[in-house]
């Protein structure tokens, strides 16, 4: 089995390193991840700037490639140019922080295993739903588990899974719960200064206020100590209200 | 009746100055829109870097504000901190080339009217189908025209109309369709070359191979000279493999 590792905190990452460290007892590993953080970068892929690719070591030996774009990128290079043949599993991870709720649209980690999916290979993203203290060894644990059951059972053509683990020892995890992405809400803040030049800038912030409690939601399955795993595909479609449009009264054309 | 016009084309874009012209003749209008190209950036928001806002003329008058940022960001940073109160509708566009099938989840486009309606806000975006000869017109009437519906009727919470139209002039278009995204296939490609100092580098690239030509499909009905308009939410949940992953037989943890 060969499976494809990257993130979006950076090749140096903690959480890259504890995910690889377990991943290589059950496949030929090859990382490729970005060379610098990519947090909230979306779906983004890089096509007005070149892309280059360096060898990087870890612990004096060699770890992976680093690459300066996103997520996606790393994805797409890897498979398309880097690698000779393709993974059988791409993981995304482990990230630090959960990607939960609404999150998962601004979420890099999950954007490279949505890549994954697009480019036909099963993919998984890791999530430590945690930004304090963080302690991988459950979450890189389990991630070795998953991918030797995606390995036997495979996934459907255009899901992925998205994964997010409590930050506890393995025997303080209550179970695993298949999860629906929940429904959150934020309180977005544009914290306004004057740089020292007299120039008005601004810093983006903000906090979750609100996240579904519900025992089928990934918010709500994380709060009680228990795995997440959402499966998540990319037909943003609404069928319900378009079914709505398509029997409804909204005219707006006469041509 | 208040409208936010933004893309991910950049302020200066021709289509984002055709939407205005015809807006400006139903509601107030304001442009915050970035100030350089943002194609490709997927629902990216800038955290790492503070954002800037920037007075623009077009035509030695004030038309609208620029954000060193992504469509994401300028919504946000419109409603939040630009705009005493919230606009009515949030309209992306209009941008130069489709957004549909797969590439809806690489759209900056599509990435701002999300961000509008995560905001509680009605938003629509809104394409030319075409990289070649834009003619807006007919594309800038029937946002106008939806703008006006969508004020008496309103949208679902949390759902976006996705719309693309045919550059054509709006005598032959031949009709709207309610649609769903596509399905495509894409050949990726990475152009390695070597630059004057002698290093690698890659430029990444590729083409659609195939799209969906189904008459309910948004490729399918483009092509066939109609208006697509394809509902679209942000609940990426996987509703069918979740029933299958639920009642069957995945067991991964045994806690």
């Amino acid at each position: 089995m060969k499976i494809l590792l990257t993130n979006d905190d950076g090749i140096n990452a903690k959480g890259l390193y504890s995910l690889r460290e377990r991943i290589k007892e059950i496949a030929d590993v090859v990382v490729v991840a970005p060379e610098s953080e990519q947090s909230a970068v979306g779906h983004a892929i890089t096509l007005s700037d070149p892309l280059r690719v360096r060898e990087v070591e870890r612990n004096g030996e060699f770890f992976g490639y680093a690459v300066n774009g996103t997520p996606a990128d790393c994805v797409k290079i890897a498979v398309r140019a880097i690698l000779k043949t393709p993974p059988d599993l791409v993981i995304s991870g482990i990230n630090l922080g959960a990607n939960i709720a609404t999150n998962v649209i601004y979420s890099g980690t999950i954007s490279a295993a949505t890549e994954g999916t697009i480019l036909g290979i099963p993919s998984i993203a890791v999530s430590l739903a945690t930004f304090v203290n963080p302690d991988f060894t459950a979450a890189a644990s389990f991630a070795k588990r998953l991918a030797l059951s995606i390995y036997e059972k495979n996934l459907p053509d255009g899901t992925l899974l998205n994964v997010n683990i409590p930050n506890l020892p393995e025997e303080k995890i209550k179970g695993v719960v298949f999860t629906r992405q929940g429904i959150s809400r934020f309180r977005e803040e544009f914290d306004k200064r004057t740089d020292p030049r007299g120039h008005i800038y601004y810093w983006q912030g903000g906090e979750m206020l609100f996240c579904d409690e519900g025992n089928d939601a990934d918010c709500g399955v994380i709060r009680n100590d228990m795995i997440s795993i959402t499966p998540i595909h990319f037909d943003l479609t609404d069928y319900k209200f378009l079914d709505e449009l398509k029997n409804g009264n909204w005219k707006l054309f006469s041509g």
